[in-house]
């Protein structure tokens, strides 16, 4: 392959990158936008124009052109640069390559029927009626697995795809650590005498909400000449190239806090893609590491960073004047305990950060062993609620608020729950690194200054899309592997103190 | 061609169309929510998605597809809507079949760089540097002319993309007694002693004039399911498909009648596009006919029903109900002479009803001189000046205000001029035409209630598609071809009665 057609080869990949951005747009326009006789033809839009993108993809001429890069990359004769673009291409070519046409559209078709099924059972509470449809997608992503091939757990094969070289063994291990030290953490806060007041008071109105949303996220680092916030039922965050991400959230006029912590969590998320240099997009470089890298930059955000003292020593005061009347009796330790309470609930989107790794764990546990095949579908609600006794030492009274509650499965998205928690983890040691290389950081939260940190970030994770391995980033920033200890670390030192033993 | 191609024609042709909703989306997207940082990356993704657009339609395979249709349809062995469907696509495909690619690059090369040329030259008021621009526009479109053949004026090959089977020969006619008849008319206007009173006091605050605008919008039956309103900088309407058609209006908040007549008129254009059945959407079946034609439906709406003083009557009530302040004052007349007042103006949008008809005259004799080499490019100025004054009696204080003023030559829009008048012509006669067949239309009017016209422009023109031509369906709907005395007796009998002649 000469200069040439690796330069062919990057430009049909970054047309490739383009049509990804319009798909994105039309998904943003759905979530934000759409009037709702637009639906349907959206939906056959969006099929459309994702159907072009992957005959690009699987084309024989792009295939040509990745094998050639492949050959390029083997023989060791490619720039740095080049070889992140052909390794990741190459994964994702290959991966796609092993799963047949005919496979590929059982899965689309059942998994797009299950969604609205599993939405009609959650509503009817009525798991016999996901049943088949789970069945099927269990069994079709154990063949997933066979086909994409894997050495020690058919789970590495689904994980893979989401969490690129983390592995189910791997995960076990920490996972179990990390349940063994939040189980009897949980019953001790439990135990605690210490009550969280409420601190809400009358109508917050919304207006003046989404300013207050959006002042806090330029103040953290989002460049709004770079993106915008909106509003949808479910937050999310989305990029069409760095200089153009979009986050939205969704608003309570009797709790401020409800918008707050999802703008923090998607602007973290934002902060990643916007912090990607420009003239990256249109390859792998210019793409996020994996989703559990992505996760730990919302959640430090959301979560050691949003919900610390610190930041609302700068930023309670601002909240007051935004709403002189609903918090004139509300004082620092009444929102920091309030914004951090801890309460075993059955809903993993609602759980705060001591409890929300258990929730990760019980689906990881229950889904690996599905995958597995040691345990059997139909006994799920048994096991999931047992799980939940045993870990959260609560009832599920039913399966609408139990192992109907996510809509993952139904979307045939085994593998993908354990990045959450790995978000979690990585959060706490890339901070524990932040805090050694930036003097002053928690001085500097107190004072609303979030520029050294963000920069930090830039530095040891954001610019270098691809570049790396999540298992090569988090040593190169942090200077070892990922570490579970600094997540229980900080849970003990910050959950001691609030509820204090 | 048998039965399963005309079909896999049909789904192909689909298969664009959905491209080219993914293309509006983007534009939308671009014009009324995009981050200043997104422009650049967003300017190629339009350019990509638009040149496999482009690419799926001549391609190979389509045109072995659109050949063995065009030979059915020629055979006479087609259905009407799958003929309407091959004869249109036919005269786009060998349109655009003559015109090689090489002249179509330079052409779009030219007007890229002709539109920032003439933005510049229209700031610094210097016709000088947009000149070698404009001369290289003129040539090639003279060659589009040449290229696409034509019988009389290579001018009708132009105008012919616009306003399918619509001639120069026919324009010219119509627009010469329209000419004779609005110069002296307007003349007259200047002459009367009515003076048009200025109502407006004080701040009318923005949030309010965008609920007005959707109250009215909504009442004369745009479907807020089916669309949206939204705001940027040059009001318009843009259809992904019926189910989701979406006009922009701007507003000044010292002006609510800035916004209003905007959105009215933007409302008329939704209201076709939305009243074609949405399972047309795919083909020509589901297009408009024309511009003249779409034209005609925004300024029914805009000003014969808009700008009506039963419009008023039912509306300036609510308008006053809504700024309680700012028309303490103002009586109907008062509104009613003041949404008509007429100026001989040097800016074209900025027109009343009476003068607007005047600026397209002008331009298009300008332009089809141009056209036919009748005039010379350098001698634009001149030219435009003296017409200003032969037309509306004042003087051009210089070319930014004259020449300059409009977008379309720089972009190659040459032909598109006459479709807005064309516009006003066919929008009385549809008008007196509903008026015959709609019982007290008037008075339903005054009475806020607009459905049963709006059904008759639905039965009459929307739920058509292409299905007929202009010259076909007003015959259809108004018993004869056009005629510009309707316009000329609206105008006469509603002015003559404002001014007092």
């Amino acid at each position: 392959m000469n200069q040439n057609s690796i330069e062919k080869f990057k430009e049909e990949l970054a047309e490739i990158y383009h049509l990804g951005a319009a798909v994105s747009v039309l998904h943003w326009d759905q979530d934000v936008n759409m009037p709702k006789k637009g639906m349907e033809m959206r939906a056959k839009s969006i099929a459309n124009l994702s159907g072009i993108l992957h005959d690009k993809f699987v084309s024989p001429s792009f295939s040509r052109l990745v094998r050639a890069a492949k050959k390029e990359l083997d023989g060791g004769k490619l720039s740095d640069e080049n070889a992140c673009i052909v390794r990741e291409i190459w994964r994702e070519f290959s991966r796609e390559k092993k799963l047949p046409l005919e496979f590929v559209k059982e899965l689309s078709e059942t998994t797009s029927v299950a969604t609205s099924v599993w939405a009609e059972a959650r509503k009817e509470n009525d798991f016999g009626l996901f049943l088949p449809y789970l069945k099927k997608i269990v069994s079709l992503k154990r063949k997933e697995a066979e086909l994409v091939g894997y050495k020690d757990s058919p789970y590495d094969a689904l994980l893979d795809a989401y969490e690129p070289g983390m592995t189910a063994r791997e995960i076990e291990m920490i996972f179990s650590e990390l349940r063994d030290f939040l189980v009897p953490f949980l019953a001790n806060i439990m135990k605690s005498k210490v009550r969280v007041r409420n601190i809400l008071k009358g109508k917050f109105p919304i207006e003046r909400q989404v300013e207050f949303n959006k002042a806090v996220a330029e103040k953290i680092g989002f460049d709004f000449d770079a993106g915008r916030l909106d509003i949808s039922t479910h937050p999310f965050t989305t990029q069409f190239h760095p200089g153009d991400v979009r986050i939205t959230t969704r608003y309570s006029d009797r709790d401020p806090f409800y918008s707050i912590g999802s703008t923090i969590h998607e602007s973290g998320h934002a902060l990643y893609e916007q912090g990607i240099p420009m003239e990256n997009f249109g390859s792998p470089l210019g793409d996020a590491i994996s989703l559990g890298i992505h996760e730990s930059q919302s959640r430090m955000w959301e979560n050691i960073v949003g919900r610390s003292e610190n930041f609302w020593k700068y930023f309670f005061p601002r909240l007051k004047k935004a709403f002189p009347k609903n918090f004139d009796k509300a004082e620092m330790g009444d929102i920091y305990r309030y914004v951090n309470a801890v309460k075993p609930s059955l809903i993993r989107t609602e759980a705060d950060e001591v409890t929300y790794n258990l929730h990760i764990i019980m689906r990881f546990e229950i889904e690996k062993e599905l995958i597995e095949g040691s345990i059997a579908v139909e006994d799920l609600p048994k096991i999931w609620n047992s799980k939940v006794k045993e870990y959260f030492g609560i009832d599920v009274p039913n399966d609408a608020l139990g192992v109907l509650q996510d809509v993952h499965w139904s979307g045939g998205l085994i593998g993908y729950f354990p990045t959450y928690a790995l978000g979690n983890l990585y959060s706490a040691q890339f901070y524990e690194a932040a805090k050694r290389d930036v003097l002053n950081l928690e001085k500097e939260i107190r004072a609303g200054q979030f520029a050294h940190l963000l920069n930090w970030l830039r530095k040891n994770i954001h610019i270098h899309g691809k570049m790396f391995t999540a298992r090569e980033l988090i040593e190169n920033a942090s200077g070892e592997p990922l570490n579970a200890q600094y997540f229980m670390d900080y849970i003990e030192d910050k959950y001691s103190r609030i509820y204090g033993f």
